[in-house]
């Protein structure tokens, strides 16, 4: 079995080219079928503007929503980028797939997302401005949160593979939670965490190493390392905010989401470091921990964060989600890996499932207990949509969508993740041999650090020529 | 003396879970009896719109600040945290610990400032919005810059005790300040700088280690921790003209704020560089004057940003600070620490401490110069708050008030210092030894980088254990 | 020559800092003398608002570009500065002396351009507001762009004669595109990236170093840097969405700029990392092409973004230039050197000079076909300016006017870069010896990482003492 691995070839000279250029053209073909500019981006938003009556260019959704786009941008991109760079040489693989996938799938998104949502009916061409740009980088995040569980044991064509079902599977899946079963998940605590939790998690189930000690050399950390993930990890934790006020409705939606998220996450710190001292020998901090769960408040209050949670209320949902998080990094990821064969990387099941999960009930439970006396009239129709085939819509119903909406994450998310992990499997994606796991050199041009200090390269190599 | 101290014990397994958990729950408890959203962030936006007469959800005080307040966000937990990774052994605490007691303090700041400015008394409640969490970032930056004279000294517990009192010493001190005496301080010269900067000095003073030097080793940098520490200097750097114009007026105070901080910031950048090169052997740069000093412009332009400060005067205070600043870490900081006891481990007294003074003075200069001729009638009265029982004030006299607030500033900062340094002297809180400074071994679990390189492990251990 | 060089002399210690205080003292005599604020940044704005009938304070210039000027402050000095510190022992120099010259140019341009542009004549003072901040950060990129041709050969004197004139001769060169043939290059393709290029090249030609592999143990990259570099690399690919829509029109100009950007930096991800992986042994990656060419795309789309170059176009843009730019790194940079005597440090020919030229033709041909059927009459006119004295421009003749604006860039560039190239060859500015290059300790105190890990110093040092 060992040789065997050792044969395995991850030369991908032919099949990643083929695959980007490929994909990119036919992105190319469909983007000029399909997608042209709304009347927001175009420069009839003029002509628009004075025939809406609209006062100011200010009112353009630009302005509303441009800042967040860019925090979320940053997210996407540093955030979940750095925060895989933590493993001692696999930081060139953590953030420059990342970078590959995030790019190829974000205009997939936008194609996926726009026959679902954007479609203008009168000429069939999606009509695209910030919002779609938003909701790409959104469900690209869908596709990263998978990476981490298989982070440095996939090729990057199988991660291209990856992300493309992967986004399809999103705009499926959130065109029948949003539109069909009309449940509202303004920061995707269902529709992005629990379904890419879950996503991720069955690939990884499908692609078990049995023989992955064999790398257990590289599946740490070392100290740099760990400061380059914790740039990842602040990123997330301060943009957080925008992620979830980024779609919600203009004015206190917005307002009142950022709040929320940035209450959520101040709290999951504080019991994230309790438990990690608490459960570590001598009651030293974890970085892993401090790395990961401290974010897990963040996506627990994606669902609910532009109903009336409560400054309070958000604080316990971050409260809890610190504690659940830190504990499943003690005991659940190695229970998972032991027991259920799921070799989970970054422990994406304590980062992105469970609170994802939590997140899906938090908003079902907040969604059922709303009522007029709370949000106003106005406020409740406004705030979740009691509107056009829904106006007969009340809250304890949907209380009861809220939660369909997750159940259907999770289904979409485990059935595609065993889906696509079948496909993964086969023997020609290039992915790597057991013991060459979580290694740059496997994929990329390394440069050889033994250089650092000029002064003194022949003494070292005559050291090692002579020992080793 | 030192055999005592080897055996201080640094196991924090206990105290620091039990501080986070019940501070974190009286933070729920006092958030449930207290705070509320304000009209801005609550449903009742709608309504509230339609009885004000705004025409448009961009009128939202969200759309004015959301933009700078998360450019303030990023300067706390990555500017502060990363300008402190420049030790060699001490990054996981320096970006861990700040991370940590920042998420705790904002909590606190919003109820501490919230009972003083945000208070509703028709129904006892603190209505918040974006503006009082811009105000929680600020009030947590006084404890970071605590925290910089103290890095590397205090444990995660002590941390939470100077926070603690830090903000509750901020928000009373300000409260005075702003509110009491009338003085302006947008950027926080005063509330912020000087105060937190003697606040740290005064703690760091009472908690003198009269041995530190047997930390010496560790009390450095190496190379690519001083490129880390330049990330926190560059997004501080460059956000600081968001820092000193978020709570501005609307308008033009916002806009003018941020030109002036820019102005400030790039003359500190040219002075800074001259001295750092002029009083080095060689003329080579000294990279801590480089990651700290080019921030004092941005300090000392606190105050006065919002006034007419005129570009060329936002040039000079620029200029002057650079150079009163770098001179500081040549000569001042090694000064404090044999002839006054004060160990100042990341020279925030050259950082914050002075800059913030000259910040309070060139306030109260230019508010004093100020006249109609050059602000408007309107203008003056608009930037200086001369409205309600202020309605008769004048320049000349606020000059006097900024002059007063200045003093106060400093009093709260030293006598705050002195007495929470006092209850840190209790030898109940887990502090290191005087050997074991500035080392994340005392409450991290530390990666053995030994492994880098995993082709010569065996090489490595093989050496290790024959010769040492 | 060898020994000759040696002899160098890289001491700057009175030098640089009389440069640097007597260049600062200028700018504040000449701020002093020209510099005020403008009617939107001044507290006569509340008089102003009224005059003008404007509604809200929300529609001061400041709200529409002040998240974009922070954007792309942030790619001038992290962006640019952390893209340079891929060298193993250079990365003070990359982002401190970037640092510096941004510093200082942004000062020097604000008078530059503010002469050209913002010129009040009634009372000859030139008036800023956030757009002048913007334009002065675009004007300090050419300067930076060129220093990526020059890094690790140059001394910092050398770097601020570098900027001092690329201001200048960009201020006029922008003034000559921009106002004189009425092109209209939005994201800076021809006045940015083709003068800084070229200016950059023409510079690094007339300093050529015959010896400079002497240097070349130094001339690469470690691991850690590698990383280090990817941050400037993603910090410039998300926010170039932001440059390239900082100074369009309000309103769908900012908004059709920043989807364009967003489109063709995403497809050129994709064939980067095709071409990458194609022309390399075994298909590995290389990082040089991950962190340059992924940005060509936002470069080529400068001159187009806020045109209707629709989003198949942009990512038909994108997609050349990633392919374009990848193979300059594999075969022109080489070339360059061997043949034509041009050493780029950076590749800034592949990713800003053939880039710059690519848009500036996009521009010309999106700007020749422009019609009303496609802008409306009213958006034709907004988009290209077809006002005042060209209000009888039409689009086919625009074409032209941009392919002359292109010529002008070029030729600035070119002709700068030489004159300049000849004032930096003068024995007097402290450059180091050829086998000195890319090496911090000219400029630098760099502190020593044989004592990062404390345990074993002595037996270090003992070992480098018996074998060395």
């Amino acid at each position: 079995m060992e040789l065997c691995d050792r044969q395995k070839n991850t030369n991908v000279r032919l099949s990643l080219p083929a695959v980007c250029i490929v994909w990119q053209t036919a992105m190319i073909i469909l983007f000029g079928v399909f997608i042209r500019y709304n009347e927001e981006s175009s420069p009839r938003w003029v002509e628009y503007r004075k025939a809406k009556n609209i006062s100011s260019d200010i009112e353009n959704d630009f302005y509303f929503r441009y800042p967040s786009f860019q925090d979320v941008h940053v997210m996407i991109f540093v955030g979940f980028g750095f925060l895989m760079t933590f493993l001692k040489r696999y930081s060139f693989g953590a953030v420059g797939f990342n970078f590959l996938i995030a790019a190829f799938g974000l205009q997939w998104a936008l194609l996926m997302q726009g026959w679902f949502h954007s479609l203008d009916y009168s000429d069939g061409k999606i009509k695209i401005g910030i919002e779609n740009l938003i909701n790409a980088d959104f469900c690209v995040a869908g596709c990263l949160i998978a990476y981490g569980a298989v982070l440095g044991k996939v090729s990057p064509v199988q991660l291209m593979v990856l992300t493309l079902f992967g986004i399809t599977l999103f705009a499926v899946e959130e065109y029948i939670i949003l539109d069909l079963i009309h449940a509202k998940d303004a920061g995707g605590s269902m529709v992005i965490h629990t379904f890419g939790g879950y996503y991720g998690l069955s690939i990884s189930w499908m692609l078990y190493r049995p023989n992955l000690d064999q790398s257990s050399r590289l599946q740490g950390s070392v100290y740099h390392s760990d400061v380059f993930a914790m740039i990842g990890t602040l990123f997330l934790w301060m943009f957080w905010p925008s992620f979830n006020s980024a779609i919600t409705d203009h004015g206190d939606g917005q307002h009142r989401a950022a709040i929320n998220t940035y209450l959520a996450l101040a709290a999951t710190v504080l019991t994230t470091v309790a438990v990690s001292s608490l459960f570590q020998k001598h009651g030293k901090l974890d970085m892993v921990h401090i790395q990961n769960s401290t974010l897990a408040g963040g996506v627990a209050v994606g669902t609910a964060a532009e109903f009336m949670l409560m400054p309070y209320g958000s604080l316990i949902v971050g409260f809890c989600c610190g504690i659940v998080s830190t504990l499943g990094y003690i005991y659940l990821t190695p229970f998972m890996e032991k027991y259920m064969k799921i070799q989970d990387t970054c422990g994406i099941h304590n980062l992105h499932a469970m609170p994802g999960v939590i997140g899906g009930i938090v908003g079902a439970i907040t969604a059922a207990a709303a009522s007029e006396s709370v949000y106003g009239h106005e406020g409740l129709i406004n705030t979740f949509d009691f509107e056009g085939e829904f106006k007969d819509m009340v809250p304890t119903r949907q209380g009861g969508h809220q939660a369909a909406g997750l159940c259907v994450a999770i289904c979409f998310g485990v059935g595609g993740g065993i889906i696509v992990g079948c496909i993964l499997r086969l023997p020609i994606w290039g992915d790597a041999a057991d013991d060459n796991c979580f290694d740059d050199e496997a994929y990329w041009e390394v440069p050889d650090d033994e250089e650092t200090f000029p002064q003194v390269p022949q003494y070292n190599n005559h050291m090692r020529n002579k020992d080793v």
